[in-house]
């Protein structure tokens, strides 16, 4: 007998007949002596809908009114799973972040959670009652709602799962099955990963593999709360589990890297012949970071005559407003010239293996070359390495790196 | 300057264009120097769309659930107002029951106000800002979301003006501009009521002038809120007020009767030659009673030869029902028959100057004899006369009381 909180997302309760299956899957659990947790996100389309109406009120919408807005949205589809679970026969319960109160910071609309009183559920929970909760939002200290960002269902679940010891985290997904060795739409002979560390899950999630909300990830690692990705669609088939680095290396298939993603949405920007001098990398970026712009890669050329070359990415949308700062900032700075790219990839092989291997970076190099990719960047973490490349060899890069890494067959069988 | 509360019903909200209209009406009364609390429904249809919703799952669904479900209707609407007025440059803040914690009992679906704490409320006006209130809603002690019944967002409205102490509460309606001396629709000659005292409103509104929710009226009468019913489309034009009776019998039009209503939504039922012995009407109706058909006339005639005949009327909906069981009561009780009629219509006068006028009921049945219209039933009340009469002549009756009682035009000018 075990307590699992499992998170189903937009598309998993989008109408009256996934609702139903939820249901049935949770019956499952009921049924095999476990205790559930279930933490749903808004009727998929529900949140895009009450955004929209807000802005056309109000453009940008004000956040407090925005929270209590969109957070409806999962009001409404905690209700109806519990609805539909009493309908079957399991007693059920609804919260609300004010009803359990998930105490979180006043940041409208990125909120932190900040503490969860969890006593309710449990007391729900001791009495057989299954606990849906409302995910997303949650309550600041005057009692104002409200929510965590896009995709803080995710969130709300790890949260719970902590604050209530539960044995697992099961993330539903409707549109994939667990963590992919590459993207299986570039790459035929993409393979689903067993296990994974929180810290490769960051760098996959980041890079491109939306499965999960970094925060929730970075929420799990802190409290060690073990994921489980799972598909609704086959509610009983493994799917990839995020957990503890040790752990993830005791499964024999982690000998390496873990997985090789992309990044399409990035653009390229170079300031040439910049006077090489301390404090120059601040006044090139202090303005743009002014502006909200997320800067990603910055490689500094070595200087020569005192001059530098800067080059760095900026996210595509960003690209214009980018190249107009850094023109502002580089006349000012006495640097020869911009020049810009928005037709690049970052392509990036993730594993914690790499922090024991030597030659992992040379093996990326060496299969780039064979394939005459050039690499503009080169960015590396402790279990991460990342290249820019030209985007119209993203596809055959991550193919020829994931042939080169082995990732298609299962190591060490 | 006064402290106002407004509500504005579904369809007052129903769109973004009507938003900015209540919007408008709201920054009017701040630029005279008022200080307003805006009461809302949620968007017209979001009410029966999410009741659809949720007994699509579950049917009839689990109260505390559909009450989840059907109040995040005004919490939409209430952050929405709030964003326009935002937008118009208006600081506001949107307030939800859990938030002003508009304390309720525990009866799901048709709670009753238990307190309001006003706290919020007034610190955010004393600082200029107009609070908007989700109407519909409260919490229990227990934290679960309640809602007050259809037609709740008027008692939402009235009570917070007895809590806050308001100068009025004013109810802002799309569909009629105020209270009439008939149906408009049948009687050409119907004038609007300047003024109507909270007894004489309620027997209007339970008789069918679906204008006000009745508990809204009765917490107004109890608490002395000054009620001022207003045409949202005419926002500057003088609607019905409902007052205390003195204050109403003050303006010198009300020296009968205020108006004439009909209910053309109950069925006659008759059981003839009834023993008639103590206890005989309670076993009649304790049946009916306990299946939650609620009885409105009754009528009993003089007994002969121990003989009674019995008359009594019931909702149409329920008719085949109250048919079913009041045949086998009259088996048991050993009475001759059942017969029934749902061919009929009840027409009655309200005023409270019939208290002090005697010879109102005359002229009440004059006016039918006259027009060869047959009376099957009278009930009285202290200010009220109803009496049943063959639906077909509904319309006749209507307007020939108006004439009589020279409702058309305004009395003493």
């Amino acid at each position: 007998m075990a307590l699992i909180v499992q998170k189903y997302g937009g598309t998993s309760v989008a109408n009256v007949e996934k609702i139903r299956h939820v249901a049935n899957i949770i019956a499952n659990h009921k049924k095999d002596g476990d205790d559930v947790v279930a933490v749903v996100s808004a009727m998929a389309g529900e949140t895009d809908r009450l955004v929209k109406l807000a802005s056309s009120i109000m453009d940008p919408p004000d956040e407090r009114e925005l929270d209590v807005i969109t957070s409806s949205g999962e009001q409404v589809s905690s209700g109806l799973l519990a609805l539909r679970l009493k309908a079957q026969g399991h007693d059920s319960v609804s919260y609300q972040g004010h009803q359990i109160r998930i105490l979180t910071d006043s940041v409208y609309s990125k909120a932190k959670i900040k503490n969860i009183d969890a006593n309710n559920i449990k007391k729900a929970l001791s009495i057989g009652k299954v606990v849906v909760v409302a995910g997303f939002q949650g309550v600041d200290d005057d009692g104002n709602v409200t929510t965590l960002g896009r995709g803080g269902s995710d969130l709300t679940a790890v949260a719970l799962a902590s604050v209530l010891g539960a044995d697992s985290c099961e993330l539903y997904k409707d549109d994939v099955d667990g963590i992919y060795t590459a993207d299986p739409g570039i790459c035929t002979k993409a393979r689903k990963i067993m296990k994974v560390s929180y810290e490769e899950m960051l760098e996959l999630a980041s890079l491109g593999s939306k499965v999960l909300q970094a925060r929730a990830v970075e929420f799990a690692k802190k409290y060690k709360v073990k994921l489980h990705v799972r598909p609704t669609a086959k509610p009983k088939a493994e799917g990839t589990w995020v957990v503890e680095e040790e752990e993830a290396m005791d499964s024999m298939e982690n000998i390496l890297i873990s997985g090789v993603t992309y990044d399409k949405n990035q653009a390229k920007i170079t300031v040439t012949q910049v006077p090489d001098q301390p404090g120059i990398a601040a006044k090139l970026f202090s303005p743009l970071a002014d502006k909200g712009i997320n800067i990603d890669m910055i490689v500094q050329n070595i200087s020569s005559d005192g001059l530098t070359d800067m080059t760095f990415t900026v996210p595509k949308s960003d690209f214009k407003q980018s190249i107009k700062i850094t023109k502002e900032i580089a006349k000012k700075l006495g640097a020869r010239e911009v020049v810009s790219d928005d037709k690049i990839s970052k392509v990036s092989i993730v594993g914690v293996g790499m922090k024991t291997h030597s030659g992992v970076a040379q093996q990326m190099f060496n299969t780039f070359a064979k394939e005459g990719i050039n690499i503009m960047m080169i960015s590396t973490s402790e279990i991460k390495i990342s290249c820019v490349i030209e985007q119209k060899y993203t596809e055959l890069a991550v193919r020829s790196l994931h042939d080169s890494f082995k990732l298609g067959k299962k190591h060490g069988k």
